[in-house]
């Protein structure tokens, strides 16, 4: 079985794994299609981030959906055949923090592909993966590439929740990626009166327009008009954060009104932050990270017609190809959603 | 100045008024679509409602919209002939409600056309009503009929937002009238997953299926299909309450999941309620009562396209025909909102 | 081994039952102090409440607390001869509700002393008990009786949270039983501005002043009393009404302000509500349903004498006089919390 | 009338000022006591802190209560001769934010003693003080110390409000000024289970255990204590951080627990923050500025003797020596809150 393996910054495989056996409670899925997410690309192009370095060869992946080709013991709810969005959330159901039902913050998780822990957590990218059953949501009707995207979806729908009541709220999104551009859909889905999405990019910044963006920003090119929005104290209620870039965040900081929210899904390391303004504004900054069972919520979305993620996969490459297809979406210019056909 | 004054049940008359000159900071509106409210019925069809009897002739109307024709000194903001929603919420903003911004339980609250205090506050059903310009939202774009559905609009954006958080949950709406529509529309907006509708009426059933409800429920027909929504402790998170009946209520007490939470909007008087489910399934139960600011950002949702409510306006009649309008109004088999075109 | 057996109303007997071994992960307690509840005496008077009846001899009891005298393999945290409170929450940590962190809302709980499923879920008024070792709160420092009152504790601490946000905040509590009392306790603890309790008994409603009521009202005398917090549409932000009776619900939708919250925990059936008054006031009601972790946090709290209970047990009797115990708790003239030493 | 007034750095000066005379719904106060809080202590030994800088003379001051001499016409509520706590809050009532009752978000406040704006606000550091009957929160039963610690009080109950939920809670306090030692008191009121605080001055940290602290840190000393509350994630549900210092504030993100919330009320400019961890962890920050109602909640809960400060109140300098007082204030080591006794 095939699997695309990162050895080092650049060294990208298409390696033969072994494949499991199904056991009690779990299926065999034939992946049918992957996206590459922004942790895949730091992991190809520098090996980690921040102090999260790879240590041994790891499968990268955790954005995936197939067909189900066997079913373990007792498995019920699920049928040879069923396309199915695979959730890459494997807490351990053990520890005070699943106990509490915040499962994203297990002391134990098996996230796939995610080099947080030694031994790392292998992923996704392999063309059949055993699950547990209760990892997959059934996603009839969906292409396999927009059951892929359910992963990304769920972090968003995640960080629509972590923002509260959105309906009537004018909403600011700094980063046109594939995680911005969802939550332009989330924010647009909850009812937001207007959006305005900013970039460095042009590309992405016309397909922000395309998916629910009212106005948009290239904040390279026309930052002043980020500052306007600073008048009588600020414009916006909520920012959704997902660059990680000390000037996006401080972008959002002077544009958002008294009491407004930051939701942060960003990751950028320690930075400077002009933490008076938050304080005498009364802003509130919350950290987004991963999802609960917002997974499955996505995928009823996508199912009754609610979310459309179709025009965020830009490009879909072959498996032999995953290199050239993780060389393109690294080019926030060309690229924004890039899926592995597996 | 062409009035419409209810004197006692059945005794609707169209009577002469005189006209105000508006002071500094007001406007005069030549009204232009005034629709016609279930309280504006209860007026009509029993003389009050509950405790609230009429004790003296009162214009009726508090759903209105029409173009400006002066502009009281100081007035800036608006302009001769712009259309304008005017809120009828004129809240005395000096009691204790007022000052933490609670204006919709202001002590001394001057609503538009309401038997509530003495002398009755007189209404908006008039050819000229001069107001506060801080009660009037610009709404350019709009047709008057769509601008004067602007306050059942609010109120149901005020019951969302008493909700809480509806994206990607299971909502119910029982009772299809204008509120209950509208909550769809809204719960709609809000990125409910589901959104499930009852009345006893096919004929309202219907446009609430036009509207965004998945599924709907004739109640009178087949009150089984309720139960069913029963198993497990329950399938629904919100509940919108439009219709004030006890059946109504009680439905939505066992078909909600534990924690999920009721908004009442229906206004029953006493009740016989299931108080004990309530309380092992821990719901909550909200009340939701006018609107605050959610006035005008109702106007702006329906000028950004974001909510559409064209054809929950099913009738409009001239100024002379009134006491059809109400008649027609009053049935719910063949009518949602009527308007009278002044 | 000793167990405290209900077989029907009035029909309370002291029967031999046989000792379990402890498992892995399970310890036996000699049950030291055993609380009567409401429900105990729900069963020892009516044989049940509302739809739930009696239906095979139940063993009572759910407020226990005693020492450990065998550890079962691999109980760590806990030692032979120490004092641990019981908790008599036994959800089954695999159903949707579970999977929330809803515990007290399990689809398969199996609470001590219960006749909501048949089987009956056996109590543990028993001289020995085994347990999970996750069930056991170490109590050092506190009293057996002390110990034992941690599972009412932890339903009150379960309504405050419920309650919200009780800092500077008025509050009503009507019915001063151990659960009203122990509301009391844990309002002031949360920093209530004031508080006001409501009974029928003022030996209980001395004993309310006694643990920090600032004032009190004899319904049963001066109803009018509870009138005049009525003005200007109410006094107090938050209700915890501990009696399940409809003038109590009712007196405090009269009492508190607009927006105010009840926190319901009294069990009552179905009851006539003023509906139309919380809908137009904005009351919020919040079911409140046995708890969650607050077990172990009252525990703790007791420990670092930051409650403190004891002057609610007024009354402690011997095992073989349990029937009088019940009696005697059963007058709210002469006894709060009644508890039985094993 | 004798004022203490700034004009730059260390140069304090007590100057005569004239007598203003209470127009309609004003009083006159006799100043009793008035407390040196940081900013008057900023704009004595710096002229200024962080962009905001003095421009002209400023009579400093923001906590003072004193005595009622002169009712002005239409004051109901008060009465010649009573102590009064002045509150230093004078929002506009007419902007957006008041309308929201933001009010400490005021776009035209008027805090005594404050120079972000120019003419700069004139503070309450006077004889003689003319006020509007609304700021005066009766304060009989008090001494006028601890009236004129109403403000900082007010500030400290307001950020309670902003935590949320506190009851059984485990709390850090960086910080133990006389806002942080608030903190502490407040923390407590609300039913903390746990309260650790933090400063670099043993003298303050005996004080926070005087009022309450369960533990103390000097982070000066034993940095390594903190380390140790950081791990399996953390360790506090709420982080009050009352200094400004980024170590503080970083300290405070390493020993949260995930979900965790950090209040922060000291201001310090832009910092360099691990923001990273606030987003993997799912940390929520929340700016507290100044307060609302509460200024009036905090009298009344010092009234009813369930906040006292009185051990906060170090020393108290007569008029003359107020520059000798605002020297003491600004030793951590000697002083916690200085007071001038007019």
């Amino acid at each position: 079985m095939k699997s695309v393996v990162i050895h080092s910054a650049k060294d990208l495989r298409i390696e033969d794994r072994l494949t499991e056996v199904p056991g009690a409670g779990q299926v065999e899925v034939r992946v049918a299609a992957g996206g590459i997410c922004g942790s895949d690309l730091h992991y190809y192009n520098h090996g980690g981030f921040g102090s999260i370095r790879l240590k041994e060869p790891m499968v990268l992946g955790h954005e995936v959906a197939g067909h189900i080709t066997q079913l373990g013991e007792g498995v019920t709810g699920l049928r040879l055949g069923q396309l199915v969005a695979v959730s890459p959330s494997r807490p351990c159901h053990g520890c005070t923090y699943c106990s509490e039902s915040m499962y994203n913050q297990c002391l134990d998780m098996r996230f796939y592909g995610s080099a947080m822990s030694f031994p790392h957590i292998q992923g996704a990218f392999r063309e059949v993966l055993v699950t547990d059953a209760t990892q997959c949501a059934p996603a009839d009707g969906l292409s396999a590439g927009e059951a892929a995207a359910a992963e990304p979806l769920a972090v968003c729908l995640h960080s629509a929740r972590r923002a509260g009541d959105i309906l009537g709220k004018r909403v600011l999104v700094t980063g046109c990626g594939p995680i911005g551009l969802l939550c332009i859909l989330v924010a647009r889905l909850s009812g937001a009166a207007e959006i305005v999405a900013t970039d460095l990019s042009d590309f992405t910044l016309r397909i922000a327009k395309q998916n629910g963006a009212d106005n948009t920003v290239n904040v390279g090119q026309t930052p002043e008009r980020m500052t306007a929005y600073g008048a009588n104290k600020g414009y916006f209620d909520v920012h959704f954060e997902c660059t990680g870039v000390p000037q996006a965040l401080a972008d959002g900081i002077a544009a958002l009104r008294p009491g407004g929210t930051v939701v942060q899904l960003g990751l950028g390391g320690d930075m400077r932050v002009p933490v008076q303004t938050m304080t005498t504004k009364e802003l509130q900054f919350k950290g987004s990270f991963r999802f609960h069972e917002e997974f499955f919520t996505g995928v009823e979305l996508m199912r009754r017609n609610l979310i459309d993620v179709k025009s965020l996969i830009t490009h879909t490459v072959a498996l032999e190809d995953s290199e050239s297809g993780f060389q393109l979406a690294s080019d926030r210019n060309k690229a924004v959603k890039v899926q592995i056909a597996f």
